[in-house]
């Protein structure tokens, strides 16, 4: 039963009974059912609005939690330039600080300019075409792999650092939260805010303890440096270069290691329409504190490091912050602390990865509806979410979790190019926008955002040029391959649309003048008659019968029992002395393709109920569909016959 | 362009041109041409007529091939008897070659009664019946797989006695050989007598050229015993076992063992056809000169074994005949010859093994003619073969000779039982043919008969119990379970075909009444015209459009332009609030669904050329296919439309 409704344009509506919709599922729909649940209603579709404090936490983990690996990595380039260079890290993290800034400033004229969201991918595609815009969101999305990747290993490691033994099950500890993480946003992880804000004050408040109570006793002359065991100096990244040289290329490589820290800016320019009116202007100030407390956490900790003359291990176990903040801690109740620390630093960084399952699938979503991406990515799936993004993210990042065995280390110099890029990007479409729109103020916001585009396209450069070799081409191959990959796509969808496209002035052509009708028969049983039966319905203007000789003997007798039973439809039988069916099938149901007929070929189907009929059978109505349904100007219909399940009166007994 | 002729029933017969049938060829189908050469022409299957010469040679390299292990595995058991035991050997094979007169004269009767050929299992079938004519084929299927992987084995073994690398590789061989066979089979092998003739004749003549004149030296006083260097004594079979004690089970356990050399004795009488005329006469004379050689060989063996004191070694290697032969034949040139010996052995044992690769896919075929079995068995493939049949028959032999290490005296305790089997029942049938019959002389028959069924079914006793413990139990369990499957596929294969039979007094029904069209729409897009275009021809009752409301928005969007584009056809849509296409289409169609009703679902179908595009889309026209093909009563249409290789013109611009 459904109701229906009359609406304006003619269009009727109808909504099936509640519940109806359910009754037919296949074995992989109940394997859905059993692992996401329940499907959720398009209507169950929700955008929360949320406050200030709440967007701070939803939006900022990702770069928050970067200071759990920055400083840890900018001091792993340095001390190959030996113990002066390593002093050098405060002065790198104030430049990458800068950056931040100039950065912050970029990005409120994005927000200003794109209240609706988007950020650098829509903004790309506004003001630089479709080839800018298919290489940022490769760039994006390459980074989107990498956030997670990079931050479940570092949120390992963070947990290691606390419990030993854990360090050598690193990598299936990180693949079991890329796991964790797509399940539950296959579910679809509600984006509640509440709960996600949690994790990220944890940190910040514990790490934020952790600086000021350090920078206390430091300053306060009450703590000391590390003391290294001789076995653990061994250990330490660049023990044998004792007196390395200060190059520039090794500060600028340390700078760029610590721009990682800059990854996951732009998710507040991203997220816009979800924070409460006024949008802009809260999204705005969000942003400025965010970059306050990572500036704070990121400088802090730094400052820390090259006090307690912390040194990065060679193998990234324990980390640089896992050693500050257990030395600035201590000991007794300190241990505890340390624990809950290390905890607080696993929660954030897994919330970050979460961040990149938010962003992906929508970007991706994004680019299919610009025709970049195949079209399967914009289908919200059973749970409202677009669950092939979150496949697709997933199955990257456990690849590189895998590949890298799960090293911060190793995956940092192939992060932040894709970011960076789209840092970029997005600055150089400002400049073209305020060029174009010309909006009240735009001269200073053109100056702010060339200024922005010349900095980030420098860095960009810089961290190129100098992580190339330790990875970074990795990147500079794959994002064109995937730019190629997404132009390629975008070209075979638009020549499809247009050969698709109808257009409002065009009219439904009226059938055409001839119908040939061919039942393929293979048997003159009950299945066959139900299709011949169909076939006549269609009242065409040939109908005949046709029966590929596979057997000429059965072909024999089918012809005797057709003229028993007088079928008033002729028999045409094919030789098929090769004994191939669909081959035989297609070359003569070819020959009836003509531009003014429509051709229909009936095949009846024998459907057998339980697995031990199908087992039986092997179904040749599935291949002769495949293989006529693929010839030009063919339809083909199926006409079912199901045994086994109950007897169909299709048949009249003769009357004379 | 097909050529047409008319024939007496009215069936119009075509023969499409020569090659055309070839142009359409699936991966598959390709993969088949490169492996199997061109397809044969149903035309070219060809019943040769042999030769009683040749026919000796075909029909017989299995039984006589079992010379070549069955002395063997009698010793393996008597040498638990000590000494005393193995000299009971030759009359124990006397005892062996009075069965195979026993059988030889029962099966001239079955040659007499059935010159059409069939062997056990059409004498079966025809008078005990189907239960017993399950049995019958289980028994005799069971036992080829047990041939194949039996004279692999032992001819492998044969050829590692002369070359003793090999033995290492024994498994690999076999398996090999097994693979090598069915490659060969599928291509089809002719069965060219001739070729087949040479390697039986060179064993029969260098076997019997090694027991002649090993006789002639033994008797001459010319040649000594065997003598074993200590390191071989100790790998010796029983070399723990000086004093067994002599029991009646251990003699009829060797009894059991020899009886393996009967396996094969039916192949005469199931090829009966094959013979120059008078088919029968000719049929009955090779039966009596195989046993014949057979026998000659079987007890030369043995007596020379006995006599030169040969011992079986524990692991095969190398087999007992080979020591005789090496031996007989001594040093110099008679390791030439030694050599060839073997390699005729293992000719003779890959021949035998072919010949269940002859055997086993035609009484398949047999038993799938009377549904016992799977209709795939019933087909000739590629090559004119039963393919599938020779599949199973490879799969069957491989899983045997990797499971048992293609060690003969492992796979021993399985073989014979089925073959023992369908001769008891062979006896048994036509004992009820004589009394049913009565032809001439029918009290000679059954007295023959009768004595030939006693006989054979106290050596299947006497077979089942020695042997069952040593492996037997797996064929006792196995042809039951194999008895359940034929007979509950035979079941579901004659319910089937009650309900599919037309009685010659049967009418096609006319149409139904009423007819509904319903046209599945996704888009308004060429696609969609050119399926309610055709949707218009077959002029149903009612002709409605459906759209299952996946994406509201994009419903909306739909309604929008089908309203613009003024289609004369209403457009119903049911919301799916669940996203679930397949479940609501379903529920929707399922509701058109009545007795007097034939209802058509119309789907568009996009098919794209290349992979790149094919790539980019799911097609929900498949899946829709098999979620409404499910349904009772509902015929299903496709209608396809290709894009990117040629606009299709479908559409005629508005006249107005």
């Amino acid at each position: 039963m459904t109701t229906e409704r009359e609406t304006a344009t003619g269009l009727r509506l109808l909504a099936p009974q509640a519940g109806t919709s359910r009754r037919y599922q296949s074995p992989g729909y109940r394997a859905k059912l059993l692992l996401l649940g329940p499907p959720l209603r398009t209507a169950q579709l929700v955008h929360e609005r949320i406050s200030k404090r709440v967007a701070l936490a939803v939006f900022s983990s990702d770069p928050i939690s970067s200071t759990a690996y920055a400083t840890e990595e900018m001091l792993l380039v340095l001390v190959a330039g030996g113990a002066g260079a390593v002093g050098l890290a405060l002065p790198l993290a104030a430049a990458v600080a800068v950056l931040l800034l100039v950065l912050v400033l970029s990005y409120r004229q994005v927000i200003a300019a794109y209240p609706q969201g988007g950020g650098a991918y829509m903004v790309t595609r506004d003001n630089l075409g479709n080839l800018l815009a298919s290489v940022c969101a490769s760039a994006l999305l390459v980074d989107y792999v990498l956030t997670v990747a990079v931050s479940v290993s570092a949120g390992t490691a963070a947990l290691a650092s606390a419990i030993h033994p854990l360090r050598f099950h690193r990598v299936e500890i990180s693949a079991g939260f890329v796991i964790l993480l797509a399940w539950g946003n296959l579910r679809g992880v509600r984006e509640s805010g509440r709960i996600f804000a949690v994790p990220t004050y944890v940190y910040i408040l514990s790490l934020g303890g952790v600086v000021c109570y350090g920078v206390f006793r430091v300053l306060t002359g009450d703590l000391g440096p590390i003391a290294y065991q001789p076995a653990e100096v061994a250990e330490l990244a660049g023990a044998g270069t004792a007196l390395g040289a200060v190059s520039l290329f090794l500060l600028l490589h340390a700078f760029a290691a610590g721009t990682t820290a800059l990854t996951g800016v732009e998710a507040i320019a991203d997220g816009v329409p979800a924070f409460r009116k006024p949008e802009a202007r809260n999204a705005q100030r969000t942003l400025t504190a965010m970059a306050l407390v990572m500036a704070f956490l990121f400088l802090g900790i730094t400052y820390l490091a090259i006090r307690l003359g912390a040194r990065p291990f060679d193998k990234g176990h324990p980390t640089l912050v896992a050693q500050v903040t257990a030395h600035v801690l201590g000991g007794g109740t300190g241990r505890a602390l340390f624990l809950f620390v290390q905890v607080a630093t696993l929660c954030i960084l897994v919330l970050a990865a979460n961040t990149a399952f938010n962003g992906f699938p929508v970007l991706a979503s994004f680019a299919a509806k610009d025709g970049f991406m195949p079209r399967q990515l914009r289908k919200r799936g059973h749970r409202l979410v677009y669950s092939n993004g979150v496949i697709a993210l997933a199955g990257g990042a456990l690849f590189l979790v895998v590949a890298f065995r799960a090293e911060v280390h190793l995956l940092i110099p192939l992060y932040a190019i894709g970011v960076v890029t789209s840092f970029t990007l997005a600055q150089a479409g400002m400049t073209r926008h305020h060029l174009r729109v010309r909006q009240q103020g735009w001269r200073k916001g053109l100056a702010v955002n060339v200024f922005g585009a010349s900095v980030t396209l420098v860095v960009l450069v810089i961290i190129t040029l100098t992580k190339f070799t330790h990875g970074a081409w990795m990147v500079v191959v794959a994002v064109p391959v995937l730019v190629m990959l997404l132009r390629r796509t975008q070209r075979a969808y638009s020549s499809e649309v247009a050969e698709l496209k109808v257009e409002a002035t065009q009219r439904l052509a009226p059938p055409k003048p001839r119908h040939e009708v061919v039942v393929l028969i293979e048997d003159l049983d009950q299945a066959a008659l139900a299709a011949l039966q169909y076939a006549r319905q269609l009242n065409p203007l040939h109908l005949v019968a046709l029966h590929i000789a596979v057997d000429p003997d059965r072909a024999r007798e089918l012809g005797a029992l057709w003229a028993r039973v007088r079928i008033p439809v002729p028999l045409d039988v094919v030789d098929a002395p090769g004994r191939n069916l669909l081959a035989t099938a297609r070359t003569a149901i070819e020959e009836l393709v003509r531009d003014d007929t429509e051709v229909t070929v009936v095949i009846p189907k024998r459907s057998f109920t339980g697995f031990w009929r199908r087992l039986l059978h092997d179904d040749s109505s599935a291949g002769l569909f495949r293989a006529l349904g693929s010839l030009d100007g063919v339809n083909v219909t199926i006409v079912p016959f199901r045994l086994g399940r109950r007897a169909r009166l299709r048949l009249v007994r003769a009357e004379g």
